[in-house]
């Protein structure tokens, strides 16, 4: 892209610090500019030697087109909070616990058609005759006039209700302002701005709102010829994010699709699918379709449906920014829904690059495997925002660990650019902050140049990510809200953390693709990775009652494959006399107290040969969690805890199969991970010819053809360590880095 | 009986120290004497002015009719280890991990019928067309000649194996050695002596064992004048004990049925209930029908079939010692399999007493609760073997230690006897141990006297334990082998531990029971208590699938009872929108991943008022486990962990219900456990007049009608406390107790 000279960074900038614009630009060799949400781009944007990034918004910020279409409102469903009934009649407050800025039910629809009314005891859906909705105007302040559908407080009430059962109601609601937006507008403080306004979105799956967003795009690069990217943060259907009573998250899925709903939308599905969704396939049960759940064929149907949509729309603006000579970039988050970037619509909308925010070394590897684009940026933390960038806050130290996370994943497969986001102001005035972005956007800038020229080094082994989505959740696995942590998923997404900084190849498949392909997708992986907790989609759940895939799979290992379980792997209820599918690939099982009475034997072997790897790194290994017990007397045990399997291996046909019970992410645990890998993989580690550090802290990225290699320390305290083929031992100071010949001694 | 009068203290005695018998007798007031497996009743016995038991074993013993009837040498069903088929045929080795001497295939049995090969991939049985049984003489040493069946090496090929499938042998077999004669034998190094057998157990179910045992009973009563009490130990099937090839432990369950099986036994069952039972509902998928797993009614017609026939056949045995005028004691341990004391048919079966291993408090209740019989008789830990009376062993700590723990149970329903089993001499060789027993026996008098004179008070709270075995495993849950620890139960025994010596009454009830009488069983229940794993017997799993129990539950609370939940209570696979089938009742539920998406809120209301407990204790509840997850706003949180709900209340119409994490045994637990008990019934334990020690680790029971109450330190540390109603306050020596005028002051 002609917009884009090799400096490979992004600053943000706003109005008022023009003086500071140019010297900050220079020094750090920023070759563009960005506005964030909320700032606006100095005039000095119209002449500057730098490319332009504009952040667009088809979905929302244009107010007048809001208003003027309040029936082209984006839409949602909700469930109204589970009411037990200890009467013949039962009344909900529907938006009890939802927030009226945020939401407003929409008692314009067919409500017999979409909502509904279901008894949780039974699972029944209750007749719409059974139930009546009430509005009467609300008596707190609110946006809109008493008669408005808007400003109504709406309860549904049921009658011949069962006493002890608990009633919920299915709705439609509008969404009245934009979650990001609302996030941000809380964050700062914006309700002291008079200039601002609580952005309501609209929905392009409407004819006012389709037309207008064409045209406003248009219009709008015929008003901003100085923009040369177009950066659409993003386009129409925001992850579901919902807010409480007072403000605060009630509700988080960084991939629901729960915002992409309307009746014409439903409509439409009906008539392309031949079978009608009702509010439920939305709901369920209240989990919304997390993708934990194993996927339902009738949520899968309307993700395609809505992805083909959504993949249309997008080209269709991207047609227009391209008609200017414009090159379209998407911020991969807010609005994302439908677009995704590894689905099999994303070749086709047009779009040449991708921005995200780097949270991990996973989220970083998401962002840069991404195909079918001509460039990929990052978007560092921390983000410029007062949230961090106050006395108490550490933004300096934040940056490090933002910069040691990515540069892991950056070291396997590079982003081709980086940038921050937020007001410049306020990194500007953080002593060292500039030192910290210039020390890091040099060392990028290295390593993309490197990663970028070539491919770094593999040890040759290919993983394959095998759960319920597969390719579709590339680097996406048991992931939330973007990149946070959660306790209960750190010991699965530290796997994903592990392999996004390791020197082998990794790919994702799902169960479906092992079908349909009857195995022939497994001809090029060396080892299968199975990974989660029982029940839940990325460890399979109920797809592992299906013979044909266990058959398949241990078709796979028998005849020489690997496979590694982490967690509660293929784990199901539908054995009657096992919780893993294959504990007899696996040689353990979980305790589910039914096999309490048999004696398990806890002498474990030695592992150092097995594994190739500091043994002490078992010791790494959590000793909490569910039971697992060894189940074959052929399974070799490396890591036991109390009553617990922590590491453990077992020969199966010419295969070989690994269990690890969980592996939140550390340097030592990645390197434990490899081991497994390459163990499972019949290559034992200690065999490896690729350099490694002797300290699992430092990485190595080999590149054959430029006859170097980067070593780099991962964590906060200096490392000496030694490095396969180098004489002296090494010398790094905390997140320090240096570049070698290669081969070592050359 | 006339046999006892009121020293309430049986010593084991033995030949060769006839001369300090009479002195440790005297000193002791024991009034009772007995041998033990192994140990011989002195000459002594036939004047001495105490009364005599001997045991009596009516399945084993006389090897000349073991070795006369090989045919009747009781049987067990087993499973091989499963093995993967890598090729068109499989051959098994069954009798591999299991111990040649104490396991025999029978293969003079039908096999076609009475042996089944499944594969464990499908769960389908194979066809006996497509497998065939070959054995050859072993080469080891063995008892039998070369061309015994019992002798035999063994094994099962499988022809049109499928490969990667697994299969297994589902087996019946001769027992060659009883199992608790054989561990006794190995534990006391009885190779060593020439006299000693393995003894070969035999089956009442055929004829010649049959008849055998009613004259050898008879005849031996004869030759036995001095015996005044016959000690069953016991009757005719062993619990499932069963070792491996090196003669450890390989599988146990106290409550195993495993070894009633037989031919005879199974034929009898197809002609009285009209349909035949297969291997498979006997192995269970190697689960053996443990007590975790939610009963099969196959099963349960076994258990009922066989626990008629046990019990017809001991009232013919005991119909033997009452024509003679003895009394018939059972020994509630090794083959009481079928006798069932909770059973329907144990009041037929006329025994006069049971005597049992107190192994803590809820197994001391488990013997002292039992009905139809005139005594109950505890034996005390340690058993005076080697294994504990050795320089390395703690004898006089364990003694106090089991003494503390029966004393709890014993303060609310007392044994009428207490004693000890082993060799005497180790005891009396061992400096303090009789001090020690002087002391336990004389507290014992005195509080066996007082709660047989009168019931000591309660709290008026009625308490009722509700899994899928109700009053069938009163004081039985979550036990596998006799009150032995296991990580994974320590959190639901010691809601029993507790239980056992609180001042509560305790009752056991199915939940058939409660469906069967609509309900009804519930009138006189304040508290309903349901503990447990997911999906195990005891939290009952599947059961709370069906809407009538949960309706019936609901209605429970609703119109004001209460309910605690402890682990994973009411869990189960059956709703698509919960994992607790009563979450909406206890307003928290376990997160299996489905629900991260949800925001949920720690913050804990002040308990004080609430529990009437010290409310450090919530400090006590182990943070560690299943994510359990408030799940409705109503739901009132007490004390929570890491993104885990450690204790919880919910009001729930006229009711309330409670949650508790997990509640391994210790006083301060069981406090908490009392005041959950009482804010559940709806009556704070801060109201309650009964009195009770500030410190729990204080046990108190009143005795109204005799105007005094004992307070008993159930710890191994001094405690200084008050208790209510007592103006001092009061200090107890480690495990000491003290009697107090009641009411206090008086």
């Amino acid at each position: 892209m002609s917009q884009f000279p090799a400096n490979r960074l992004t600053l943000p900038v706003q109005h008022g610090i023009d003086d500071i614009l140019h010297k900050i630009t220079d020094r750090l060799h920023a070759d563009a500019w960005r506005n964030s949400d909320g700032t606006e781009l100095p005039g000095e944007a119209h002449s500057a030697d730098v490319a332009i990034y504009a952040t667009y918004f088809p979905a929302r910020g244009d107010q007048a087109h809001a208003l003027a279409h309040p029936e082209e409102t984006t839409r949602i469903y909700l469930m109204s909070h589970p009411v037990t009934a200890f009467a013949s009649t039962l009344t909900i407050d529907i938006m009890d616990g939802y927030f009226a800025q945020q939401i407003a039910p929409d008692i314009t629809c067919d409500l017999r058609r979409y909502w509904q009314v279901i008894d949780r005891t039974t699972g029944e859906t209750i007749t719409p005759d059974a139930w009546q909705v009430t509005s009467v105007p609300r008596t707190d302040a609110h946006d809109f006039p008493d008669d408005d559908p808007r400003s109504q407080q709406v309860t549904v009430t049921i009658s011949d209700t069962q006493p002890t059962h608990e009633y919920t109601v299915n709705f439609l609601a509008w969404q009245l302002w934009d979650s990001t937006q609302m996030y941000n507008y809380i964050t700062n403080g914006w309700h002291r701005d008079p200039t601002r306004e609580k952005e309501r979105p609209y929905d392009t799956r409407y004819p006012a709102t389709h037309i207008h967003q064409r045209e406003q795009l248009d219009q709008w690069l015929r008003d901003n010829p100085h923009v040369d990217v177009v950066r659409f943060t993003t386009f129409f259907y925001h992850f579901t994010l919902v807010f409480d009573e007072t403000g605060k998250q009630r509700y988080v899925d960084w991939f629901g699709y729960t915002t992409t709903v309307s009746p014409a939308a439903l409509e439409a599905f009906a008539a392309e699918y031949g079978y009608e969704l009702v509010p439920e396939d939305f709901i369920d049960g209240g989990y919304y379709n997390s993708p934990f759940r194993p996927p339902r064929k009738r949520y899968r149907d309307w993700m395609e449906f809505t992805g083909r949509f959504v993949c249309d729309r997008i080209a269709e603006l991207t047609d227009i920014v391209h008609q200017h000579g414009r090159t379209a970039m998407m911020f991969l988050g807010d609005n994302w829904i439908g677009t995704e970037p590894y689905g099999p619509n994303f070749a086709n909308c047009g779009i040449d690059a991708v921005v995200g925010s780097v949270g991990s070394a996973a989220t970083c590897r998401m962002i840069s495997d991404i195909e079918h684009v001509s460039l990929t940026e990052g978007r560092f933390l921390p983000y410029f925002f007062p949230d961090v960038f106050n006395p108490d806050g550490d933004p300096v130290g934040e940056a490090w660990t933002s910069w040691r996370q990515a540069r892991r994943a950056i070291m396997r497969h590079p982003l081709d650019r980086m940038g921050y986001g937020g007001y410049l102001d306020l990194a500007l005035k953080t002593p060292g902050f500039v030192e910290v972005m210039e020390e890091i956007v040099t060392e990028f800038r290295a390593i993309a140049d490197a990663g970028t020229a070539e491919d770094p080094a593999t040890t040759g082994v290919t993983v394959a990510v095998i759960n319920a989505w597969g390719k579709l959740r590339s680097w996406q696995t048991h992931m939330v809200a973007h990149a946070l942590p959660y306790t209960f998923t750190d010991g699965y997404v530290g796997v994903l953390e592990a392999l996004a900084g390791l020197p082998v190849d990794v790919r994702f498949i799902s169960f479906d693709e092992v079908i349909e392909s009857q195995g022939a997708v497994l001809a090029d992986v060396d080892v299968l990775i199975n990974v989660g907790a029982a029940g839940e989609a990325f460890s399979g759940g109920p797809a592992w009652d299906d013979p044909v895939l266990c058959e398949l799979i241990r078709r796979f290992v028998a005849a020489g494959g690997g496979i590694v379980g982490v967690g509660e792997p293929t784990a199901t209820t539908g054995y009657a006399d096992r919780c893993f599918a294959l504990c007899d690939v696996f040689g353990v099982d979980k305790e589910r107290g039914f096999s309490l009475s048999t004696d398990r034997h806890w002498e474990c072997v030695p592992p150092a040969a097995t594994l190739g790897v500091d043994v002490s790194l078992l010791g790494e290994l959590p000793d909490h969690g569910s039971m697992i017990v060894p189940v074959r007397d052929s399974v070799e045990l490396l890591a036991v805890g109390d009553n617990r399997v922590l590491c453990a291996s077992h020969r199966y046909g010419q295969g070989q199969a690994w269990y690890v019970h969980s592996l939140p992410y550390s340097p030592g645990r990645a390197r434990l991970l490899l081991g497994v890998l390459h163990a499972a993989a019949g290559r034992p580690l200690g065999g490896c010819d690729l350099p490694l550090a002797a300290d699992p802290a430092v990485d190595v990225a080999v590149y054959p053809a430029q006859q170097r290699m980067l070593v780099a320390n991962s964590t906060d305290q200096p490392v000496t360590t030694t490095i396969t083929g180098v004489g002296e031992s090494l010398t790094l100071p905390a997140h320090g880095s240096r570049w070698l010949p290669y081969p070592a001694g050359k």
